[in-house]
């Protein structure tokens, strides 16, 4: 163990039930290291992002190593870092500051964590079409891996359309490939002929129940990875599977981007397939205790 | 270990050398607890006590369980708290702060500690005459536990006539009985009669080495307690100890104050003889680092 134990914090809205902290922490407790991991909920604290300069020039006063930034954060916490590492620079979002004695350095694990999830769930999905469904923020970053892993045709969905289209164009213009962007109207038209699609909206999370698209629409050729990971089987995953479909669950993602964050804070590298371990626990825990 | 674990931090100017977050960490990790404790050094982060409000506030938000407070804050911090104990706020200063979701509680384990140690430590002493030299803020608060402990004559002295004069005041009409206040020289003449002597100045510490007196004043029927502990065993107690006088050492307070003060943030009830070990231990290490 060295001799300082680590400190590290979640900041943005409704963070408190995270389970990003708890599942750090245990894989800390197994490796036998001194780490603590507090939420800070801009909600419950009554802050809002114009507050997020003082919360890091506090996170590091009172000796914070590192901050994972959520939602609404994730952009405006680039105003305030030293560096950004040049995949969240191409993003244009950071969801783990680095606290050093040298600045405050940025990066982006979502895209990094949906990419070696991809990598390792799904190792020979084709990718020359793929249809992703969402255009928010976490969409954002699964786009942005996805052009990394090689995809050939993609082509995003949302409800709201310009939405849509305003990502296709910047992933357009930064990455070198024509992205196309549509309304979720069209999806049924783009699954025809895709490969896989990836689903990248709240649908399906304890809240906001059901399927995101209908389930005639799946089959067995046609891969699905979802990004909603409690319930880790999401209704659109086991539909998937019952009709054959290859699937990539949320959680890989979710764990993921806690082994990156944890590898960056630490310089250790945990093991995955351990920190999975501990992310179904707690999912277990947490949903049986609501 | 419970499923929060613990943050306290250490508020002070240069608090950074500090020995007290290790040794409440190392016996946390004795106890199974995990347990970060940062030292706050307002001497490095350019705050000064106008910014300790928002250091509180902060730490609140950002999760800190508890704070210890040190000079030169042990005063201001009382406007910032929203219950204190009768000890500390007969005292008027406050070295552990609770952040609690019912607010902010205010404690005083300088003066706690120091009472515990003498009980522990010289349970059979007398105490009809007491001299102690030093009316600064250890001073305040180990004079406050000599008349808790049953002084029955206690004489202030300080290079600071006033200084011992108002402190000698200011406990007399505390406590109810008469404290006496003189200049430093005077300090052969009072010894002279008295059971014992409490040393409460820097003397004997590492930057300021040497006898805060006349080694010729130590006599065997005179108990010597010093409030300095690093290094641990001070020429003045090595000479009393030298001359068979019973000796009182400064880690005795130093490991109490902090066994109060884990107690009140923990409910847990250190063992002072293992917390005593660690400060033996890390006074060692970190003084042959220096």
């Amino acid at each position: 163990m060295r001799d300082r134990p680590y400190l590290v914090g979640l900041v943005g809205s409704g963070v408190t039930p995270s389970l990003t902290p708890p599942m750090h922490m245990v894989e800390a407790t197994h490796l036998g290291l001194s780490y603590v991991y507090r939420p800070i909920d801009m909600t419950v604290l009554g802050l809002d992002v114009e507050d997020l300069g003082a919360t890091l020039d506090w996170a590091e006063r009172l000796g914070f190593d590192a901050l994972n930034v959520t939602h609404p954060c994730k952009q405006a916490v680039l105003a305030h870092l030293d560096r950004v590492d040049p995949i969240a620079a191409a993003l244009g979002a950071v969801n783990t500051v680095l606290l050093t004695p040298e600045g405050r350095i940025g990066y982006n694990t979502d895209t990094t964590g949906f990419e070696r999830a991809f990598r390792d769930g799904m190792p020979d999905a084709p990718l020359d079409r793929v249809v992703q469904l969402g255009a928010g923020g976490a969409g954002s970053a699964v786009a942005d891996a996805l052009l990394r892993l090689g995809a050939q045709r993609l082509t995003i969905l949302d409800l709201d359309a310009a939405r849509a289209l305003a990502l296709a164009e910047d992933l357009t213009a930064r990455h070198g490939v024509t992205v196309l962007g549509a309304a979720a109207q069209t999806l049924p038209a783009h699954l025809a002929g895709a490969d896989g699609v990836v689903h990248c909206t709240p649908t399906g999370m304890a809240e906001h129940p059901g399927l995101p698209f209908a389930a005639d629409l799946l089959r067995p050729d046609l891969w699905v990875a979802d990004i909603v990971y409690r319930p880790y089987l999401t209704e659109l995953l086991a539909t998937a599977r019952s009709v054959g479909a290859p699937t990539l669950d949320g959680g890989r993602m979710a764990v993921h981007q806690a082994v990156d964050a944890f590898e960056l804070i630490t310089g250790i590298h945990p093991d995955p397939s351990r920190m999975t371990d501990h992310l179904h626990r707690l999912v277990a825990d947490h949903d049986a205790a609501d």
